[in-house]
């Protein structure tokens, strides 16, 4: 769970639109549902699905993003199906041969929330899993949407490839998480240096009567390293006491086991 | 096919090693597969999958990338499989109520360049489609990857988790796409204003005698409006061209038919 909220915009933000056109393979429908929930997307457009409508193989995929699919409406032609919207990307990673500006998928979101949080309702276009958005449905769009991708394996999934666009738009519209725990788990503060320098004399004493740090030429540059190493691990004063507890019993244990008996 | 090249680094890139603990299902795989080469990534390694290894159903969701599955490689524990790994993250979206640092997609790609660019191999943990990582796993990383996500639906499929962390990895280590057309489909430039006014003035003459900008205090807005609509459409002298003789057909015809029967 995420405390980051959404951007402040103003009104509520509406959401884009998905249309899928003439998707074949049910499974896939309920993968981009799914996809699409988990990154803020409700509005799930299909036009001529090959497969039988409500699909049990979709709602399958779609684990707890089923009430995506029942939202979902039906459409026959392309032209019916986005004849509400105004901005229209289609999303394809075939070069097209037509002279329509090309975007990638944040620079996409960047303009649909622009228009969405003027409520003009917005789409995004997918294509059928062999071939894609046919040249009639793509020249519908107002601009090209492509992920770009790997050009000696381009080919996305279906759901993939709403999966990505969703990801964006989520991304394109909520602040960065904070991923802040709960407090009773939040990190202690760091030690301060009187405990954390006490901490290294301590240890550096047990180092320096085992004749560790030798020969002396070497012990500046060796008690420098250790005492970067011991900075980088941002010790909390527990941490601290800890190591002091554990440098203790390597010398010997004496002390810790009389506090345990004492207990 | 996309002209925009890797972002240049010293020497040639290497690329993060993705790791699927414990994975149930042939076709996740194969999803997951396809989607690192999409995105450019080739190291596949598995801990411990339920079904038989190699797998069939893995291979038919991969499409194209069943080389990846072939290079794949199998351990029986996360400690094997990460064994010869530096910089290693644990991707979840769960709370696992432990003081170690989280990052989102991008940040993590951004430490995965860094250290990949010194040649030091680096991997990406993905737990298992029921429950995810365990948090004996997810100690064994350096730090949390979390892809943000809706609160309300937060749990992504394996295959779409990956695909989004593959995802901003090629985001973060290409170039953004210059998307140009071949030069015989580039679009041509805009008409030059001597052009663009000729087709004004003749469309606005046309209008004018018909009536059509009336009445008369309405004509410079009118004018106006219309005149920044043309160049909305940021016209081509091709384009211009093809307008007026749209105009000189919609008034009468004459010289367009006249035209195509002198040739």
């Amino acid at each position: 769970m995420f405390s980051g909220g959404p951007k402040p915009v103003q009104g509520a933000m509406k959401t884009p639109v998905i249309i899928l056109a003439n998707p074949q393979i049910g499974e896939n429908i309920g993968a981009a549902a799914r996809a699409m929930l988990n990154f803020g997307l409700t509005d799930l457009r299909l036009v001529n699905p090959r497969e039988a409508w409500p699909n049990k193989k979709a709602e399958a995929m779609a684990v707890g993003a089923v009430s995506v699919l029942e939202s979902a409406r039906v459409f026959a032609t392309m032209e019916e199906a986005i004849a509400d919207l105004g901005l229209v990307f289609a999303t394809t990673g075939r070069d097209r041969l037509m002279a329509k500006r090309v975007a990638t998928p944040d620079e996409a979101v960047e303009e649909l929330v622009a228009e969405l949080a003027q409520d003009r309702p917005c789409g995004v276009m997918f294509g059928a899993e062999r071939m894609g958005l046919t040249n009639d449905e793509v020249i519908l769009a107002d601009a090209i949407l492509t992920v770009p991708t790997n050009p000696k394996f381009a080919s996305l999934n279906l759901a993939q490839s709403v999966a990505v666009v969703a990801y964006e738009w989520f991304k394109g519209t909520h602040e960065r998480p904070d991923f802040k725990l709960p407090v009773k788990y939040r990190r202690a503060a760091l030690a301060n240096k009187e405990d954390l320098i006490g901490f290294f004399e301590h240890i550096e004493g047990e180092l320096d009567r085992t004749e560790f740090l030798f020969p002396v030429a070497k012990r500046p540059a060796m008690v420098q390293n250790m005492r970067n190493m011991w900075h980088r691990a941002a010790l909390t004063y527990q941490e601290v006491q800890t190591l002091r507890g554990m440098v203790r019993a390597l010398t010997g244990g004496k002390k810790r086991r009389k506090k345990d008996e004492s207990e």
